[in-house]
């Protein structure tokens, strides 16, 4: 079957032919329909991200999928079933408390692999194999968008975390700030539709899609080459709830500036190591005296990805059309790789219902 | 009446004859017991935080106090009840959203008074005047330590904050780290018996009344000139639950590179400014790839009062003997503001029951 892969070396994706897989106990058979591309996938292509499984020269690329059930092999599945699946899977060394207790999602690199990421194949092949409990049902009418309900719980998940770290009190946020235009920027953008004021920082000029997007969902752009992150506060307003998909570097400490009291950061961009001077008494002092707080998140549960079923199905319709700006075939898989500014969000198409 | 104070451009405390206060609407009279006395009172001999009320040239010292209604003045008080009172009442400027949702701890500096901290007298005198919901009523065997109620509920707010930052999931801390050895450290160590590993960093030599309450509590005494915070993973195991309470600007940071995986760093210290070079790439990577929380945490409520009186009478006894160095008469109150390495807690001393 064709599947499109990373291989040790390049850094362009490469369509191969590769058997197709037999399911094992407890797993089930999935056609694959399609499978979205995001940044992290551009990282594992460049090396910076993630890496190949043991003894092989190349990693299936995908985490963002969406399948039929063609052979529930014995699990509770039935064939038809629509299917999203999770990401992480065992680590080589064998289960731990993590897995034990359904947490998965909350363990550290070391103690997982992730499919189409780190050590363990993707879903971007024309079939793919995956234990039944990794395998989430979503209505057939959200077939053509699931790809979207893996990076929608993403979100769901740290809005979640950033939600409880302020539930010791009455939080009754107004204002949000989301760092990053990207599709994850836009799609959390999206999902922050119960504030009063939303912000989004991107580093376009006009006329721009995401700009557009940000303005029809209500939001302010705003840009980060005239208002920086740490002007953001005095230029706008403080805000409630800070949302990082950038993984600029800087943003872990601005974030913080960029709070109100009480606020809460969620932190989810990925950045390199770099060293740079801050004001760390003002970044403490920041923190205690207004109360603020800080989540990091990655990855996402089963239950973030109903969540993130449940929420697609709000997207307008305009909203989802003007975000997915490609589905390609596997013969143009490459494209869908590709970050332009035209470019949003895409996927890869295998197959139909 | 007797009133300890700080005065405008000296550093030790004095001792005035000041006017007996006058309940207002609302308010009731105590006669204050006992006051006790930590870092902040320093900080605020010091002048390095806090400030004076408007203009006047003096400040009644002590946010930590005791003491017994006298007269109720119509309120839902009796006389004769024990009652320590909160800290933080409306700024100059009237009423606020945090002080209408019963909020005040969530209050930014600029939107609160501190009584004894900042811009309103505090309690070191031997009446003061506090409106019926500030004062919170505890049981009379309380009362020689009611002193400690406002500090220990300084961190029943923290670890609450933390503790809901990691709600989201299923948390099972074992390992909790409390930097700082000096009384909020030490109360604090006393609270997380619920931790199976519990570790207190100092700056001390043996013989040390401090490191002996670590060492009798069940906890690792951890010198950060052998093991600096940074290296605390290392050479002990990452820590689930890190409480910042010396207020070093670097903390903050080195609190994120201390946790474990899913961990919560509450930061309570308060720098001054301070500019150094960090590695804000591993940090913004470490907090994210981890699943970490950072929660900054000030002040408290009168819920948290309850809790921490609550807390008080499961403290053994030995732990608050050791804890409380010296209660003096306020005619020595200069001594209970002495800070050697023989001084733990200190308290000045009005009246007794």
């Amino acid at each position: 079957m064709d599947a499109v892969v990373a291989r040790r070396g390049a850094t362009t994706p490469t369509v191969i032919d590769v058997p197709r897989p037999e399911p094992g106990p407890g797993e089930a058979l999935v056609r694959t329909l399609r499978v979205g591309v995001d940044g992290t996938d551009r990282e594992v292509l460049a090396g910076t991200h993630g890496g190949f499984p043991d003894d092989e020269d190349y990693l299936i690329l995908g985490h963002e999928a969406v399948g039929v059930v063609v052979d529930p092999n014995g699990t509770s599945l039935t064939a038809g079933d629509i299917v999203v699946p999770t990401v992480r899977r065992l680590p080589a060394t064998g289960t731990n408390d993590y897995f034990e207790r359904g947490q998965a999602d909350m363990a550290p690199p070391s103690m997982c692999r992730e499919r189409g990421i780190d050590g363990a194949h993707g879903f971007m092949a024309e079939y793919f194999t995956s234990p039944a409990e990794t395998l989430v049902e979503i209505p057939e009418s959200l077939a053509p968008l699931g790809f979207l309900v893996e990076p929608v719980s993403i979100s769901e998940k740290a809005i979640e975390h950033a939600s409880a770290s302020r539930s010791a009190f009455d939080w009754q946020p107004e204002s949000a700030l989301v760092l990053g235009n990207g599709p994850l920027g836009l799609v959390t953008l999206a999902m922050l539709d119960g504030y009063d004021r939303t912000y989004c920082v991107g580093r376009r000029d006009r006329p721009d899609p995401t700009i557009d997007i940000i303005e029809r969902l209500g939001a302010t752009y705003v840009d980060s080459r005239e208002t920086p992150v740490e002007s953001f506060p005095t230029v706008h307003e403080p805000a409630d709830f800070v949302y990082e998909a950038t993984g600029h570097a800087k943003h872990a400490i601005e974030t913080v500036a960029a709070l109100a009291p009480g606020g809460v950061g969620a932190l989810l961009g990925v950045p390199e190591s770099w060293a740079f001077e801050v004001d760390g008494g003002d970044f403490h002092k920041d923190m205690v005296m207004n109360n603020k707080a800080l989540v990091g998140s990655v990855n996402s549960s089963a239950a973030h990805f109903r969540a993130a079923a449940d929420r697609l199905t709000g997207f307008p319709t305009w909203f989802t059309e003007a975000l997915v700006t490609d589905v390609v075939g596997v013969e143009a898989a490459a494209e869908a790789f590709a970050n332009d500014e035209r470019t949003i969000k895409t996927a890869v198409e295998f197959d139909t219902l």
